[in-house]
């Protein structure tokens, strides 16, 4: 564009100086040359030879309007339950203070996009929607709020938008901000999880949960030293895409701990259960006598009974290998894990768990809200979505026109205007094509390659008689409806 | 925030010295010592005394539950406009390549938010969302395609947020693109800023509309030299704000137009009226004379005529002083002005025009589509509507919650559950308290704050009768209803 820009300048200028000699009444040699200079300018020069890249910025894409429709579809889905449960919902800038989002990530701080320095703040794009949410709350002096979030946040990561991962990408976030009795709120984030992987009907899933407490306790009496432990942490998270083998070794190898330490944190990591395991767990003579252990199998304990309630249960699983990367969560966290009607993994579209100290980073005086929340990733719910609409015959409409205002003979625009200017008034989504004489055939090609389901057909006889001849354009019916009727008709017929 | 994460991480490195130095069973001194220097870490020695600011970027705000609740409301309205007129809708990345917006705004450019250079490509915010539109139907070769776009933009601009003037802002842009016959889609973007703005009910306005051939007809007869046009276009562009006479200081001392240049120049603009005027103009000794007048002025007649088939004209006035600042208009221009019920101005807060070289300037090979859009800006519009529902004595709802499930008796929570959960499984928008056994008191508050209608109160007899006493928060009339009936009940009440 940079050359096409300069280009058009250089055309700009020499044009002036064209006008400018000629108002000059310049000999009409000097306006000769010039217009030859104006030519070459216009013809590129070299700057002809650049080539503009057409294209959005890597690891971010366009939305058509047929991935808007099955967006859309998505995002009723999610919303309508969030707000089933009574969410509110608000909105943060796309950009944060730099300073606001710093030290929130660990090591993925890198992936996070900066402004450039323009004069005046520095500032991010968001990395995610907690962070925003627990500055949101400090800012405020909230201490308790249910709300949900839907909104595109901003990482530096290697795409591969195949599988769905974008630079740009939507999460739709659930939190419930708050003091109240344990594992209440925390069960109905998963509730919710489980509601939304139902209806979007995404095949399969599994939802395995685990706590932050539990690992600490189980790391502490495998004999982890403490300083090891978040290090350790990301090694075990590694579990849903490597052997436990490799895992080990790395464990070994690379982060240090003695064969014994790791074969012990093997034994517990290879468990999986509900309730029971962690009535057994706290029988355990290791982990029993682990204060932090005991609080969390303790809660985990509530957590499934609630969960039972929730009749969720067939697809909860305590799994002492989930660990999830980042820093801040304190307590329960969870993770779904979906596989297609194939059996073949989606990989992970939703994620959580409750995050006691985040909000306290921000406070001035360090106040704690304790959070737990859930986030939806949805861009690879969409790309499933739209392998899936690919796949299906019947095809997805974009817009939702109800009715094309057409005629079959010439020199009755105003009459096609006039009456598509009364449906709309009438508050029916009507369509007219901007041409003074179209063919019948290209109106009723419109309607069939949009989906638009009747057409209004107007003609001296119709006129005469004060009636519309509508179409039905699947099935080519044609009746004479009265003026008056037509709408009445139309919303009949488009129910 | 960085003191604070320096902090931390001061904290935490003493922290794992003190570790280290027990695990390597160092001294009770050397312990002690390490310890000591941990705890002035974390009262934070200087660092402590730096406070961190607690807020969003400038000229941006956060949005909370009441605006979402009246930003959702606009939304709907504009976006059922848009769906009645059968558009399509698209979304683009907040960034784009910064080259793909060289050179498209003029001097406004030094408003555009560029990212930092982190490798890779260079990166720009959105300034709107025509541009981004063009691109993306030069980048899909789409030469027909009516669509809108709702999204937030983004402008370095001196912040006016009271008058709700922003850095990120969102635009409501519906634009129709396509080699169509003459002024048909253009006047449906007119009929469309009319709905919009009738359903808003922001009080009385006006839609001014001129072409920008009109103008430069204008300017050639009136005796403006070529490479004056577009400088005297900005200052015609300031009557709405200015008296002529200071416009026309302007002209004159600034712009070196000669006085009796300006003073036809004056002739013009004062001008006003409808298809009248554009007949009367045609039949001007002056612009009769100069072919781009003429062609605007036969469309400007043409526009109208469709106009009045609209039943807009009450509110459209042709006026030859309005000229619109941005460079990529070729044809008609229009933007409404607005007052609210005290008859004070609320400035524009809807625009647009013809710009049919935009798209081209992306194509390679320079194919150009014709284009004519309208964008709303609806942040003025919020303000608005918030001062009005701050002034309105009925609250605005932040939720949709139907019937809050609670209970007058101690350990019924497990009950509480049950009753919710069955309620969600039956797509009733429930909500249950967080607390094993809440006062009934607080209960009802919680409904009385929120604005949730039903209450559905759980106790021992109820359970033993198979009943739910359902209870209308504002009469306070509670009925027992059978658990087998509640559902119906509690959907016949909240229609």
């Amino acid at each position: 564009m940079a050359d096409k820009a300069q280009l058009q300048e250089a055309i700009k200028t020499q044009g002036e100086v064209v006008r400018k000699l000629k108002s000059e009444k310049a000999s009409k040699e000097q306006v000769k040359v010039a217009k030859l200079l104006q030519l070459k300018a216009q013809l590129g020069g070299d700057e002809g030879k650049h080539v503009f890249v057409l294209k959005t910025a890597k690891g971010t894409r366009d939305y058509n309007p047929k991935q808007m429709a099955i967006r859309e579809k998505v995002f009723n889905i999610i919303i309508s339950c969030f707000k089933r449960h009574g969410a509110e919902t608000i909105d943060s800038p796309v950009f944060e203070l730099k300073e606001t989002l710093t030290g929130k990530y660990g090591e993925d701080s890198k992936l996070i996009y900066d402004l450039k320095d323009q004069g005046g703040e520095l500032l991010s794009l968001r990395y995610d929607l907690t962070v925003p949410f627990a500055r949101y709350l400090a800012m405020n002096k909230i201490t308790n709020i249910k709300r949900y979030h839907i909104a595109k946040v901003y990482r530096r990561d290697n795409p591969a938008m195949t599988r769905g991962r974008y630079r740009e990408f939507y999460q739709c976030d659930f939190d419930i901000a708050g003091q109240y009795d344990a594992m209440i709120p925390d069960a109905e984030c998963l509730k919710i999880v489980y509601e939304i992987l139902n209806e979007l009907d995404l095949g399969d899933f599994r939802i395995k949960v685990n706590d932050r407490r539990i690992l600490d306790g189980m790391f502490a009496v495998c004999g982890v030293p403490d300083e090891k432990f978040r290090t350790i942490c990301s090694t075990v998270d590694k579990l849903d895409k490597m052997a436990w083998e490799d895992v080990k070794k790395e464990m070994v190898n690379e982060k240090g701990l003695s064969e014994d330490v790791a074969d012990r944190i093997g034994e517990y990591v290879s468990m999986q259960g509900g309730q029971d395991l962690a009535e057994r767990l706290l029988q355990d003579p290791k982990l029993s006598q682990n204060k932090q252990a005991c609080a969390g199998l303790t809660d985990m304990k509530l957590l499934f009974s609630y969960l039972e309630l929730f009749q969720v249960t067939d697809k909860v699983v305590f799994d002492l290998s989930l660990a999830r990367g980042l820093d801040y969560y304190t307590g329960v966290i969870y993770e779904q894990n979906g596989a297609d009607e194939a059996g073949v993994s989606v990989g992970s579209v939703a994620g959580g768990g409750r995050y006691d100290g985040l909000v306290g980073m921000f406070d001035p005086k360090g106040r704690k809200v304790p959070c737990v929340g859930v986030s939806i990733g949805i861009e690879r719910i969409f790309s499933i979505m739209e392998q899936k609409a690919e796949a299906s015959s019947e095809k997805v409409r974009t817009t939702e026109t109800q009715v094309l205002v057409a005629s079959a003979q010439k020199n009755l625009l105003e009459e096609r205007l006039k009456l598509t200017n009364a449906l709309w008034n009438e508050g029916i989504k009507a369509e007219v094509l901007y041409k003074k004489n179209p063919k019948l055939l290209s109106q009723l090609q419109h309607c069939e390659e949009t989906g638009i389901p009747l057409v209004a057909i107007l003609g001296e006889q119709e006129l005469k008689d004060g009636v519309v001849k509508l179409r039905n354009v699947v099935s080519r019916e044609e009746v004479d409806v009265p003026r008056a009727d037509l709408v009445d008709e139309i919303k009949k017929r488009t129910l």
